[in-house]
């Protein structure tokens, strides 16, 4: 059997049709059919060539759902269920060793010395070569933990939770939020939303989003996500905006700032607003950039602050944005502005790069 | 100046209205003129003589929500503003020491020793004579932790924050709740229906929700309120509803239990369903009652369960129920079914006894 | 290669020794030549046939120290380092599935639905035969959890750690001890050792142990260990402990109690000296026994204290027990007691039976 | 009644002794006869004019013990046992309002907005004068909270658990230390052996120490302490140090490093050494200082690390600092190395800032 990928051959330029021979199944491996692809933002960094860990050829995507075309022998999903052709699923992206003093004493197999992920870590020049979503078929390793999703939800409405969602369930995780705490979400892409989904289910009584002119979409999104107030950088000074927070928090300021932007200057701002006792989490640093000048007594010490590093995900936080997503308490399948096919996986690029897109999603 | 109150004179006998003379503030007391008391179910066991704690007589009334009529001196909420006469308020209903081993090292002071209630612990005989909420004014000792409500809404919809909520609240931060878990409440009353939203803004996924066929209508408000489902006993064999919460949880049972009943006969059924892991929280037990006959292997320790007691509550989660109603995510307005006049105090006591009210409300 | 061990044929007759052809290894799996092999109380009650789960014919151990005979394939420890020939090392006990519900989300493998443990259900009669730890080597399955021990300490002073000290770190992790908190542990046997040892290392201030007659020797050993006080049952009366605990509690009671015994009696008496918010937990209860006729209102609601479960124990855990005996800051190396070749372990299983050993150790 | 003190009047000027008239106390004040203050580091830059907050002319003093010297009615200790003349005490040295959301919801009173604190934020010029520890007497307000000391110990040996003891608990209670884990303590004064203890308590199995040469003898003692090793800045190189705690850290680094120096350079070197997971926490920051440019990606975000501020500490931090010392698993007796008369108070501020003390008391 043939699979068609769109593969990653030179930085910057257009990504390529290619046709893979998928690959017999050694035992515990699945071979999945991906029904949806999603496009994250560092695809489009990994499409640029700013991430050095990227193995050309590749192909991309690690957010996917798909359905289970064979599986090496007797597979089960998280809850003990066989896996069966035709079932709908959804996977860790993550390949860890499961034996390792952060798999198993310390219990965070995203610090997993050895972690890999389906879509970034993989070249396909080697055999099983099916190693990204951006292709009719993936070829899942043995270990890796399913979870069947019996709902008949579409595929495109779930596909962010896999590396947007997990991401912001670790992050509200390490965030400490507190019952009835306000929380400030900084940045409305995929995983400032779904962060803001999870503050309010980790007890937040408001949630606050701010974001930039470009980010005007995204804005409407938060409100109808549950956002009790967006703020939008250029329309707002910067004290206008540490006045309002201000004003709804008693004079405290939030007890939780999570950072999804990534950007130095959001975080020169914002973490000057933390409460007393608070917490500013920073998912949005996924790269190296410049230091950051940090005031330690006004901003940290005085205050009691942690300001707390967020690295990719577990299935855990895989488990807790599939369960957040299937609740429908909030409006994911607005999350999805974008869908394409495979072939026009550049749209999809473009659509990121240039935030056209909440969430655009490729359907193989 | 005279308020009017209606005072416990007899046990099982009606309630009488009389007459106080409002007494001068001392430095850091409060008059508040009640625009709202709440009628607990503990309100009808002390009527009925079933609190060994009882001081003759008495006012009761713990819940209350009012508006400031006087201070003794500045006296500061919170988030320190100054109280002024007219601002409405709502008042922790403990008084507790603030200096003991469990008000300052280990930071639960529903554990303080000495510990009193409002509406419950103190006699009318003697000055200041007001010290409950089913009266016109309620006088607040020194040291009393105000918050101040600047929302314009109903105080007969923030009442029951004071203590169902607030024990819900305490129930919830004990019971150990994860992202995408599954609860069951059992005992859909004001308790009940508290502990689902707070389970839910925990990071419960799905709360089912179970009880008698008396609570009817409370079973339909907990579907308003965002159950999962509902389970009624006496239209389910008990062998249905575990196999139904077996099939909604993938064979493990719900994460965790918060048995609001107090029944010795819905603990027998439910401890049984706890999925391993989980926790089995108590707030209904707040009287002495017969012993339960507990299988320590199969129910705690081979599961690793917790069974876990509520004990009253204090600032904090009052403070987080307070949050709660004000946010608006769920329709507190629908709790309170039932509104009387002081003076019908009587009949509040009765629909309350007869599970016809959710919750019952006096207007001062 | 053959490998010798001494077999349970038949309940409560002699182990058997029996010689078995040692097993190539596939790939990931590892074997060890056992060096030194605990004899846990457990093996006592499997021995006698209490245990329904014991799988005849079979080579009991659960608990081990050894050294790398053989790996099929590199095989890294914990840390990333290839085991080599003659490295000393210890291995988690139970074989986790590693992908489940429990392992991955919830991260208590300990409650994996599928784990089996060395020595305990295995049969001997199946290939590779040498599951348990009475034996010459145990042949490890693919994926297990290996430490290497660099320290030249004696492996007979780390065995106990195996599965006392896995089992007592986890009922210190979940007994939520506070730094500055008095305890209790009841049993002064390997796990309430450990448990004594753990509670001190968790912050507590002070800890009572308290005993048999028949503990003499072990009570001494609490006290070598850093107890602040033991009490033995039989010297005194329930009210002198109660009071003595009183005593030096300010009134309040232990604020955590660690009960090993597993005994309904033992609980009866110490449930009811709990400090108000404190924890109850359980990990001497490892068979079904009698209910346990529970006081709701006085032992759990009133006081909000928690009786908590604790069953077997993970990988964390045994780290944590390494790690605690390697520090040497308590005397583990006085709790062997006993020691026998493998040959006379009918004569270790004697010295536990008997209470006369507080660890007994086969030497193979 | 007179009470003697030594006046800060001028800055950078020695010391005055000046008398003062005892005021009678109000309800809940108590007069407290000093038999040990401690000499703090923050009181030689008090002295020298260093902290902006220092109202003159003042009495410092902020780490007491004492003996009651009288009573403004029934005054009850932490355990409500009745405060008598001759009973030796310790007090928190925070005065807190007791009723604000961070005294009574967050339940972190080092947060209070109007905390105070004796021997730093009172003048001296307005009556009761007596607000500082460096004198015969303190006058402390009603509503403090005290801790009646039964043992027989010396109050030297215990002064230093008021400050540097309270604000240590605090540290590791934030720092996240987990069972095994290993911790790095940079600084060895007075925190940084009181942390270095405390990260023994919290389950660390090894705790490291760092210092400068001027510190030898601190770092002898840290040994005393029972720390695994020490490193002395200036006998070797910051790639040695490094090498060196990979190298007992299976090549991860100590989970947790608390920094007790306020040195950014300290700072610059640590962070990198932090495990992935890990806490970074900085109780030595007390004061404002530059900017501190922070690798955002490297150190915090990558490695999932929380760089956690520390600020003071509460009657929590202060039971379990009294606790500790008087637990006596630590050697504090040798913490005091320099005591003075209350006259020479003077030498004693000059032995804290030339180093030679790692703790100087004075007896009054």
């Amino acid at each position: 059997m043939k699979a068609k990928a769109v593969v990653l051959e030179k930085f910057d330029e257009p990504l390529v049709e290619r046709e893979f021979e998928v690959q017999p199944l050694a035992a515990g491996e699945v071979l999945v059919r991906i029904t949806a692809a999603g496009v994250c933002g560092s695809d489009v960094h990994m499409w640029r060539g700013k991430d050095p860990r990227t193995p050309l050829p590749m192909i991309l995507g690690h957010e996917g759902v798909g359905e289970i075309a064979d599986t090496g022998g007797e597979k089960l999903d998280l809850l003990g269920r066989p896996l069966r052709p035709g079932d709908k699923v959804m996977w860790e992206r993550g390949v860890m060793c499961g034996k390792c003093y952060y798999c198993v004493v310390r219990k965070e197999p995203s610090l997993c010395p050895v972690r890999k992920t389906y879509g970034i870590s993989f070249s396909c020049a080697d055999p099983p070569h099916l190693r990204g979503c951006y292709a009719q078929y993936l070829h899942v390793q043995a270990g890796a933990h399913f979870i069947r999703i019996d709902d008949p939800i579409e595929p495109a409405t779930l596909v962010a939770a896999t590396c947007s969602g997990a991401t912001a369930a670790h992050a509200v995780q390490v965030s400490r939020v507190r019952p009835g705490d306000v929380v400030l979400v900084v940045g409305p892409g995929p995983v400032g939303l779904f962060s803001l989904a999870f503050a309010l289910k980790a007890g937040a009584s408001r949630v606050y989003v701010s974001g930039t002119p470009a980010d005007a979409a995204r804005l409407e999104m938060a409100t109808a996500f549950g956002a009790a107030g967006t703020l939008c950088v250029g329309e707002t000074t910067a004290e206008q905006r540490a006045e309002f927070l201000k004003d709804v928090t008693g004079g405290f300021g939030p007890n939780v700032v999570i950072d999804c932007t990534g950007s130095v200057r959001a975080l020169a701002e914002n973490i000057a607003l933390v409460a007393p006792g608070g917490t500013y989490s920073i998912p949005g640093i996924a790269e190296p950039r410049e230091s950051f000048p940090l005031d330690l007594f006004a901003h940290i010490a005085r205050k009691n602050v942690a300001l707390q590093g967020v690295w990719v995900s577990d299935t855990d936080h895989l488990w807790q944005a599939i369960q957040l997503v299937l609740a429908r308490d909030f409006p994911f399948e607005k999350l999805v502005t974008h869908t394409f096919p495979l072939a026009d996986a550049m749209q999809g690029l473009g659509a990121v790069e240039r935030c056209e897109a909440v969430k655009a999603v490729l359907a193989p």
